[in-house]
């Protein structure tokens, strides 16, 4: 069985990829059960050595909100001691946030904007162009303080209130986020239901206006089944940053068995059959995930995981 | 939440496919449990309700090999006689498998070849060359009894004994078998290793050959999870055809939970969103699903039916 997939390439694609694993921040985010610091410390460790080149480590969100990553700071300061070279980015969802994590001494950060209203007023009690106001000042911090950016965009392809999202309210949002000083844009199927030429589409609306397909990362979630043809999509259109949690982690709001982010492991399958470089060794993440199913006591959710694990 | 997918058109594709439902046939024979009469013919039923212009309602292989299927003549003729305008496709493994279906009255039947020697070994007990041998005579015998042939080729894209598939030879296979009076082939990835590039590539093949991608179908199956990036890149290529299997039914050689056929369910949500008509009620095959599940005490494998009956 190993060995495969054959490789067969597609030269209308880029030839190398980045995968920027969120498994121990946006996968553990949804977990009810506390993790224990060393285990996601582990977690992290074990992603490094599987070749994966960003690993976000986690949020400085208010432990109120999220208890499960109120650790941020000490998981932060561990892995920093155990090597200085490595620079994990964290999620920052406020100015608040961005103070513990600048105190912390983290270099690369995150915050997570809405393309839609409905999203806006609920996850950040603000609206789509308000959202901005909030934004502005952290940005502004983190540049001067030395830090990178990068900016996640909710919604893009559809919203569980407001159903179809307005292509063209993304790349508004997605410009003005950049115009801030975000260096990278993360535009997130939050909900799993985009479908390929939604993708192309969006793409080639980014690029017409003027803004360069290597700033955009792809986020896709998996709950309809669409990711990975989602990902074939934006690989034709030029995408070469894309967002992958090992074994799927970050659960999905509907049902315990249905899958939430895109698998790393089912993602690294499609790059190596398409003889894309991405320098991740796929045994050792399908390892990573069956050494996490059996922290969290549960299956990974991941097709590649459950076909060579299981 | 419902509504969804928007839909995005993408002019390279087709403006319409024939999804080709094998869930009572290729998904039921791997049931370890035998399954009442009267329940595969409601799944034929509720299949065809939902819009599946082709559903292939079972095998007339030796009921000591599969005995889940020892009632194939009896399920053949039950549903004829509740509407004799539906000719549901049978799968004949052999001359004897032949007889029976004629017997029954079928009219479409399908043989199932391989395009690998050890495959064609351990299946048909016979040699890639060879199978032409036995196949020869039913495809003959077929015509001229007025039935159409569909031909199924297995392992095109990776084997498991043998690793990578030469797909010259599966052209080669897949010639004869149109050579013989096959009117279709079905080109499988039996063990759902295939990416995309691989895809395009034999499509191309095929089409270098002489040979019309409309008489090309292809059978994807989930099990690392490629399966509709696969058929993206299929429609990128043109083909018009595609197996699936209402709630992926068809299990899995590895795990319970893993997946095997391409879910019916998931196909529809991204045909759907990419504007492709295919004349399938998406509701109507996920509440068939959900019933399946039901019968067979198992949830459904399909990301689309977990979504939304979870």
């Amino acid at each position: 069985m190993r060995g495969l997939p054959m490789v067969v390439r597609d030269a209308r694609m880029p030839e190398r990829v980045t995968i920027y694993e969120v498994g121990p921040r946006d996968g553990l985010q949804n977990e009810p059960e506390v993790v224990p610091l060393e285990v996601k410390a582990e977690l992290v460790r074990r992603l490094v050595a599987a070749g994966l080149p960003v690993v976000e480590a986690t949020s400085f969100v208010h432990p109120r909100w999220v208890p499960q990553l109120a650790d941020a700071a000490e998981l932060v300061e561990l892995l920093r001691g155990e090597d200085e070279s490595l620079e994990h980015p964290v999620l920052v969802p406020n100015e608040r946030g961005l103070d513990r994590a600048l105190a912390a001494g983290c270099t690369h950060v995150a915050v997570f904007a809405s393309a839609t209203e409905t999203f806006a007023a609920k996850n950040l009690n603000s609206t789509v162009a308000d959202q901005m106001t909030m934004f502005g000042p952290v940005v502004e911090r983190a540049l001067a303080a030395g830090a990178t950016v990068r900016a996640y965009v909710s919604m893009c392809f559809g919203d569980p209130w407001e159903g179809p999202v307005d292509p063209d309210v993304v790349v508004r949002v997605g410009r003005r986020l950049l115009d801030l000083g975000a260096t990278q844009l993360s535009l997130g199927d939050t909900i799993g239901v985009a479908t390929p030429a939604q993708v192309g589409d969006l793409v080639a609306r980014f690029a017409a206006a003027g803004i360069d397909v290597d700033r955009l990362a792809m986020h896709f979630h998996d709950t309809y089944g669409q990711a990975l043809a989602n990902v074939h999509a934006a690989l034709l259109a030029g995408v070469t940053t894309f967002d992958a949690s090992a074994g799927g982690l970050g659960g999905c709001p509907y049902a315990e068995s249905a899958t939430g982010n895109l698998a790393t492991e089912d993602l690294v399958w499609m790059l190596t059959g398409l003889g894309i470089e991405h320098g991740v060794d796929l045994d050792a993440v399908v390892a990573t995930t069956a050494w996490m199913a059996e922290q969290l006591g549960k299956p990974p959710a991941s097709a590649v995981a459950r076909a060579l694990i299981g």
